[in-house]
């Protein structure tokens, strides 16, 4: 099946790969290649474009890690069944990479000018440059011996955190100054209840050409924290709810529903991330989900599952996904998956995201992007609520956004954190008889299971002897799961690459 | 009645007329004074202490408005029924001016050195150091047109208003760049949930020292927002709450437990403030209360109405009192009046303060002090809602109070205000015929009620003719109330001389 019209240029600033990405998701999307059909062999179609083999197993890991093609061992690449089109424009403007069109101002900045040139960078940044870090912690997810109280340890493998070490103190330190020399009066006055004009205009932006999110400014709420943005859909869904999630989730989110919501379900998730058969019999009408990268499984939703998902939302009135996009940006390999959100038409994703690690964690502010369709219920329930959020800060972020520093910080963050991850992998190469691998080339942290049958708490207490805190995926349990083989967390953010090495050596002599 | 044993003496550094005020309220505290004497007149007592008559008057003044004494036209001077004894400590050490006993680290700064002459200074400041600006925006409280929109303002009496010319911008800035020159990576880290501990000291210090309040670092709370702080009650005192209002309140808070509790309830108030009778028969079980200054009405809690309101609270296992001590430290006369917090035994005063205005409306730093029975309740249903403050405004505010910066702002502001509120008075005496003048010598607003049966709307249309915006009574009200004279706000925080002048000219022509 060599029939690929695949016609490369180097025109237009696309890497060769982005082109047979695009060129075989259009396919696939357009009907043009067809659920169960099998694609070229890597080798075969790298022989046909005259492209290095490995240009062409980057494309298909994209594919893949999108959901639109899935790998057979030892059979080949089979094209995935895709309920509907995925909604983000035509394929020479996927998602990222083009201002919004009342963004005409930017000029400069992450967003590129809007001349050709500028539409290649902004897809270049699509790609590489809008990173954000993780998380806020994950409660259950403390480094607290899993045995014993009290107990020190050398090397702690936490997935939440991250490396403060190369944050621009120096910039934002010299933004601060600016902003505060210039004896502007009104950022000391209350600002707007959703949060500054000229800040929301930014994040839509941002999100717009990293995320493909689709939005105007004025469905942006600027809040401090996911905690307190998550205490808003209380009063914007109304308590008489049903809000669904995976087992295991993030608790802290799944602790807050629980607080107000009528009723919490767990739902069964399989290798695609939360199940829609199980969202339809547990009476769900709320949906927690993490499309981009689980956590903690760090399952990415491929295109077959968000559709499904999207279609459950549009078929009733009442029904919302939250999209918790949490490390979207944190991918080491290929394109950024765009959001959940993007490909939402019927207005019923609730999208979630936050700069305070992005920038630093004591920087609390997050954001969320409710569908027009929420707007006056919000503005009604919500809309005297007074910002959490100091214009200041808002000031602040918003020129570090703006002057580039936020995407060289990005950048360099994302450097740092494939180095520490490749060096995780190469050191795991020796457990890997043992253990089976996931989640890597992505987020913080990656996941190890056992390949024979084993308890969690063992494996979490041997490591712990030897001074490393690993930590199991039942920490992050929302209701308790039977597993044969026990799978535990290693993340390397916070950690520095001679640390990891002597991590992972120990956990190979006692695991 | 001239056998009051006042021993006055100017070496432990007191005001004379401190040392007469607080003579007598041991008097009728100890029952020594009962309820119905008569006080000597304020001329025989100067004579008879050899003290200038201004003096005793400030003292009766005092103990007038913390409701030991009233004042009856034409007689003199009564004692008050004061049902228990209002517990803020021994004379010597009335409420404010001392260290708890766990601040020895503080050494200078706003609460002395814990010396002699610390402990004056302390006192001092306790009568007019600590002060702070008022209250968020009072929504229903905008400068729209009252009648008509679209309308502008030459003159805006907003309640609401404050006066941002004298912030110290240049001693912000300077604090702001130290503490990020510090290369202090961990304030980038998130914080405690419930506020840096650091902060937390600083608060209840100077808590304990302005406000006589009794809690430890412990007990505090600090959020982004008054508003984000009433949301949390909704976890800690639960929804199935009937939440008591006086009519008219503040109306934010009001909706935001309208927003949460199982009901909410109006409450008829009297010229000193909530009734308890009111609140025994509407069955709740909170009230929400500004006994320091009622917001709009200006009423000064009693101390006789105090001591019912803790009684009340103290006899049933559910009961909670919120005092909302928005603008107690803006008094222009006499000692500020302790918080209720500081008189309650049983643990049932949910006291809530902001620093969001005292430094500038843009910085959402609020904070809560929990009785020591709900901070179980609190760490179980709120411990993991992350803090909504950043640290680094934490850290910066923290240094504020402590340099010194905070008090000198305070006391800056406090003579700016009584200045305008000064000059106000002397405007408002050609109205003074027509009108009755209430809420002065405190806060931002003083409130004008008619003699005669009039109209709200007719006045606010009247003075907008004019260009003037004053906000109406009964725009602040909860649910309609109706009264035979209209009573209007005059806010002045925000107006410049001129412009108070030129205002009160312009109302005084058409009123």
């Amino acid at each position: 099946m060599n029939d690929l019209a695949i016609h490369l240029t180097d025109e237009n600033g696309k890497h060769l790969y982005e082109q047979i990405y695009e060129y075989i998701a259009d396919e696939i999307r357009e009907g043009k290649l067809l659920a169960g059909e099998k694609l070229p062999s890597t080798r075969s179609l790298a022989d046909y474009l005259q492209v290095a083999r490995s240009t062409v197993e980057l494309a298909y890991e994209q594919l893949q890690s999108e959901g639109y093609i899935e790998s057979v061992p030892y059979k080949g690449y089979y094209i995935c069944r895709v309920e509907e089109l995925y909604r983000i424009g035509n394929s020479a403007n996927r998602a990222f990479g083009r201002k919004t069109s009342e963004s005409g101002a930017a000029g400069n900045g992450i967003w590129g000018t809007g001349t050709a040139k500028g539409e290649e960078t902004a897809n270049r940044q699509g790609s590489d440059g809008m990173r954000r870090e993780r998380k806020e912690g994950c409660e259950g997810m403390e480094p607290k011996a899993p045995s014993g109280a009290g107990r020190r340890f050398d090397i702690d493998f936490s997935p939440n955190a991250i490396d403060m070490s190369l944050f621009p103190f120096g910039t934002w330190r010299k933004i601060t100054r600016d902003i505060l020399s210039g004896d502007r009066k009104e950022l000391f006055a209350l600002g707007e209840a959703r949060g500054d004009r000229s800040l929301r205009e930014t994040v839509c932006r941002y999100l717009h050409a990293s995320r493909g999110v689709n939005a105007s400014p004025d469905q942006i709420v600027v809040g401090a924290g996911n905690d307190y943005l998550l205490l808003l859909l209380q009063y914007i869904l109304g308590r008489d709810i049903t809000a669904a999630f995976e087992n295991p989730s993030y608790r802290r989110a799944f602790r807050i529903f629980s607080s107000f919501a009528a009723r919490t379900v767990t739902v069964p998730s399989d290798e695609n991330g939360i199940r829609v058969d199980g969202l339809l019999s547990s009476g769900a009408n709320v949906a927690y989900v993490m499309p981009s990268r689980q956590f903690p499984t760090g399952t990415v939703m491929p295109i077959g599952r968000r559709t499904e998902l999207l279609r459950w939302a549009g078929s009733a009135e009442d029904r919302y996904l939250v999209e918790d996009d949490y490390d979207s940006e944190f991918r080491y390999r290929g394109k950024p998956i765009p959001s959940l959100q993007s490909a939402d038409t019927a207005g019923r994703v609730i999208y979630i995201g936050t700069f305070s690690k992005s920038v630093a964690p004591a920087i609390r502010i997050s954001f969320m992007v409710l569908p027009e369709g929420l707007m006056e219920v919000y503005e009604k329930k919500c809309g005297f609520f007074a910002s959490t959020v100091s214009r200041i800060d808002q000031t602040i972020l918003n020129e570090f956004i703006l002057s580039g520093a936020f995407e060289r910080h990005l950048n360099r963050m994302r450097k740092a954190y494939r180095e520490k991850h490749d060096l995780l992998l190469e050191c795991l190469q020796p457990l890997l008889d043992r253990f089976r691998l996931s989640g890597e080339y992505a987020g913080l942290h990656v996941l190890l299971t056992t390949r024979e049958p084993a308890g969690e708490e063992a494996l979490l207490k041997r490591a712990a002897e030897r001074g490393v805190r690993i930590y199991g995926l039942k920490e992050a349990a929302l209701a308790p799961f039977e597993t044969e083989c026990a799978t535990v967390l290693l993340g390397y953010g916070g950690l520095d690459q001679g640390k990891i090495r002597e991590g992972i050596g120990r956990l190979n002599e006692v695991l």
